[in-house]
């Protein structure tokens, strides 16, 4: 009787490891499925699927679920501006929460009595895993090769040598994982506090030397113009890693707290997601309220750091969405930006909803809406608490 | 009998008019009252004394309070990484507010019967005056005259005139408030939204095309040493703007709004306000918890907007700063940035608190503190609110 | 040529001397608008409608808007379980902004001249008023007799006096507005700190005795069944106030800050509004999860806040709104509470959404859902950070 | 050689378990630490450690930390007026984490290479203990019997009675955590999420009929008058427990997410927690500005969670510490209550710093601090944005 099991598969050396093992020594009967969120290209795919059969799968599925993972993440991220401690836009965190919950759902569509993921005990992902496996596809028992028997690098090497199975498992001496909205880069300089990864650790390389501008423009804060030309989000992401690529825009090292209590540091590359986000942060500045902008900046920096901390499942997730979505409704307008060699300058906006060019009242302008006297009852009563409080001294 | 009227004196043309006006017609003593907050230096300060006496003061005044501010509020804009919007290092904001109180406790001590400022009834400013004047002089009477006669400019330039008083107070292209923690530019452009000031428009010019690496430490928050050097906060601010003003470093337009509603635009520089906030930052994400990290960043948000809507003196602003300085017990070490023209990277940072760098447990590291088995219960029990809230479904 | 004047009517002394003083001496065609948001009874509204026509009402107007006060406000003020300050329901801040709001559509739809509320320039009302016309109806202008003119009571009735007026205007010993989410009073012991009301200031008086279970059923976080009867939530509410201001229950004074920055102290009893907040938040902490309850907390906290301070028509509010809708999702099932004298015990709950019946893990329970060894390593990570932290020390 | 432990010792059975099991078969020395924290009265302390030296106990240790625990924890539940989802005083979660860390610092003091604990897997207490020992006495070896072997409460009476121990072990019908901050009572009921807990499930019963009026005066927060004694804050709780205790005060059942995850329910019975905390917010409605009011109910709902969930020795709550005692600056005054059976009003304050009885301005008096001039311009502006936003529309 055979043993269904689906195995979250990547193609690198761990998930091989499990797809060999499971297969020749376990009797499992191994479905290899792969999700892309928009970092793969056709040939990467069709290469790992490839190898999937060469090690055994018993059926590689591909799901792409790139436009899926724009509705129902990158957008609120888009709307909450969220960079993780002002830094990161949680390409990483984010992309690897919704591969989980894809191959949950495939599980459970087809009734896996395992399921099976490649990671360590060591870090985050082992827990976007678990829990998404758990909560989605809880009759599917899930399996941690590497995270049970501990094995290292080498032993894994060794063990698929051993099956004849020989591709070139060279460790990379940067590790890199390729997203939509940021590329990931971990090496020996980011396991140290005091060094940043050096030019060419970054995949991208500056190829751009003169500025130019450019315009994103943005519907109930979705972008969905690029410099005049209708896109839709996915397609204009793409097209603005390329461009911000090509400035080496969007580079940085992020220092932050991984589920498991400990620090961790990690570089990165993202120049859509730096020059989206910026952008339309610089849109509500012109366009929401004073409470608005306090109040989301709060809710959005929660709603990051329980993206990253594998919560997106919990209901308040959906509650916050409730809430940023409907605070997008005047963020429309176009946002002019200036690239420069690895950096740029927000210009300015135009907007039907500038609350700074309105004709009620106008900044720095002569006064119609209110004049001197009105100021004066304004303040002495703004400042009726302070002169409370103060009288008792 | 005399009526002794404190004026708040900078030397323009509205305090210039406030003078004149206030001594030849309506009888007022006036006393002349400038303060210092690191802004202005000595040659100013004495060509203000001057004219200040040529115009009729009968007594004029310099008050430093440069460290005091420093003591009061920049040490706590630097503990919370204040930046208005993510942007505005609240040059403007927190230097009127501690002259405007600085003021009103002159005019307690020499109990003046009135208090004068040259604000308009359009903007932040008459705000700030308003509220420390009648919180803490509360018997001095406010007088103001620019915001009641609503004057313009050409109307005071020519009063002044009919009375012999003939400066050159042509209108400079762009309204420039040289301050400590930075220097706001206004000019035609920052009353468009969709335009950004030109290079020109900014007082300081780039003056520096090849990087350089500093180094600035912290102890308990505060920066005390740059480039191995140790110095006071208010030395070490002074220098790392005129480097860091080098490489035109610091710049932004910021949009926010006003405490009267609307929104306001202007251009600043603010070179040391920038690094010094962006390394204490990178400091903090080593050496804070988690917990930390998220509360701060609220509350510190809430303590810049406070102080820029004129609430300096509710009590709330203490609790706050309670807080801050609690906060801060790790955060010493060393940051390391290296500068290019109109920008800068954060290299890294050494601590003897350094989270990051713990013997307990390091990231990427094979775990001495837990194994796979631990990992795997941690991630079951960590899970099973979302399983139980997804199992009705 | 007529001046169109609509007058937010009461038929108390303000607003019958703003009818009669507009009409006779000012040349205004008046139109009196009365708001019904379900505290006043058809008599009470023909009784003012009769007494607007004989003191000169060009056009009288009575809007009822229950059902659009509970759909848009109320609903919400449930969701969030809003008690200002832990207390107060918010009974008359939210009915006011109601009716302000009723009134200022009106006029707008009539495309009135003027727009005109009696409150005087003390309390919070006349914010409310303010802002709504101004808001909705910019093109009225607003005009405030009492505000304007500082006119005491005895002048009012002394002026109605010479104009024929003579309704018996004397001061009720407590000032009671009667609402359906509670009623507010105010006498001489509220203007002091130390003293409450008496209990004949409280309109509804204790009538029984014995204590009576009752059961209010929720769907999606809306009262639609009381003791199994299914009911409009405005009926529900109405009987609600009946069966508990018969046992006294959801009596307070509250304190709390008015907009114009000083402290006011108010006397309500608000049977329903405290019986169905109770028994939703209990139904909640059975229901959500922890971080829903962590965030919806602060929120709905802002929510009455904002309310309160006639903030309703500010778009965050709609973004609050979202979220607390969205956070009803699992909010249904029966609560089970006990009325005694003055006070009610919550007995308890049934849903089929009750996160502590779920058969994943029960707690007291032996554990199916993980063993002792799951949580010895659930802790040991749990801890992480802590050591880390302490680990300097 | 010996193996030194220090175990955690309460007399019951699964501590007792432990005691004879590790000695006896283990081969440890295991010294018997109890942890007073104002729960237990001499005659119970005597009689455990009559107890622990007859079943084996190489030393025993009484630590008495009541005053410690007020210091150090109880102090801040009152200046933040915590009540977990506003019912709970979280009575037994902050005493079992002061007595974990005093066992903890005793283990460490000792250099106990072990230290024990007799809690099961199920509940909160593990992870107190568990983390206070980890960072506290890092170096003492954690052991858990209880929790390891899954043991059921009639193995262990079993193994007592084959070891010759034969106390009466029968299981009380209702189990209770006596503490000076609460006592929490768990039964049948509270197992469901629909019946409350019987009368005659409390410890404490009703006796007094005829109301009562009682002051308590605070200084800066903290009690420290009773009916105009002078009494240290742990007799003045200890006192009015057994006021309140008298009229059945402070009794309510909470439902709550445990730190695992699950939600657990517990009546409790905490009458002077209950009067304390409700007279300490009255007093702060009255004394504290409106900012403080909403900051410090946010920050306090985090310092419970926190305290509820191990997380005490995290520096956030130190920060949030400063930022409570901070903010107490002027909470000085007293408080009047009346006290019946199972409820009390609070009838009103009287304190040096109400900001109701102030004499810059009174609500619902004449103005002498503004007029309906100063009230139409403060309105003009506080609707500015209100204004522009919604001319868009």
């Amino acid at each position: 009787m055979s043993k269904k099991a689906v195995l979250a598969y990547s193609g690198g050396l761990d998930t091989s490891y499990c797809l060999v093992n499971l297969t020749r020594e376990k009797g499992f009967e191994v479905h290899t499925v792969i999700v892309n969120t928009g970092g793969f290209s056709k040939e990467e795919l069709e290469s790992i699927e490839k190898r999937a059969y060469e090690l055994g799968s018993f059926h590689h599925e591909t799901i792409d679920i790139t436009q899926k993972y724009f509705d129902d993440c990158l957008r609120f991220l888009i709307y909450g501006n969220v960079l993780k401690n002002n830094t990161y836009p949680l390409s990483v965190s984010a992309e690897r929460m919704f591969q989980s919950i894809a191959i949950a759902e495939y599980s459970k569509k087809v009734a896996a009595e395992y399921i099976v993921h490649g990671s360590t005990g060591a870090g985050n992902d082992q827990i976007r895993f678990d829990v998404a496996f758990a909560v989605i596809s809880p009759k599917s028992q899930i399996i941690t090769p590497i995270r049970d028997e501990r094995l290292t690098r080498q032993q894994e090497v060794n063990y698929l040598l051993s099956q004849g199975v020989e591709y070139s498992w060279e460790k990379a001496k940067y590790s890199i994982n390729v997203g939509i909205w940021g590329t990931s880069v971990g090496g020996v300089e980011t396991l140290t506090s005091n060094q940043s990864l050096p030019e060419d650790a970054y995949p991208t390389q500056l190829s751009k030397s003169e500025p130019q501008t450019i315009e994103i423009e943005f519907k109930k804060g979705i972008p969905f113009k690029l410099n005049g030309e209708t896109l839709s989000p996915v397609d204009l992401i793409q097209k603005l890693n390329e461009i911000g690529g090509g400035y080496a825009i969007g580079r940085d090292t992020h220092v932050g707290d991984t589920i498991l209590g400990i620090k961790g540091r990690v570089g990165f590359e993202a120049p859509a997601a730096t020059l989206i986000i910026k952008a339309h942060h610089l849109l509500e500045k012109h366009t929401l309220t004073r409470w608005q902008l306090l109040h989301k900046d709060s809710l959005a920096n929660w709603y990051g750091t329980l993206l990253h901390e594998a919560q997106y499942l919990d209901p308040i997730m959906r509650d916050i969405e409730a809430f940023l979505e409907s605070s997008q409704n005047h963020v429309s307008g176009k946002v002019i930006l200036k690239l420069h060699p690895y950096r740029f300058d927000l210009i300015g906006v135009e907007s039907p909803f500038d609350m700074m060019q309105s004709k009620i009242a106008t900044y720095g302008e002569d006064m119609d809406a209110w004049d001197g006297r009105d100021a004066r009852g304004f303040i002495k009563i703004f400042g009726n608490q302070l002169k409370i409080y103060h009288s008792f001294e």
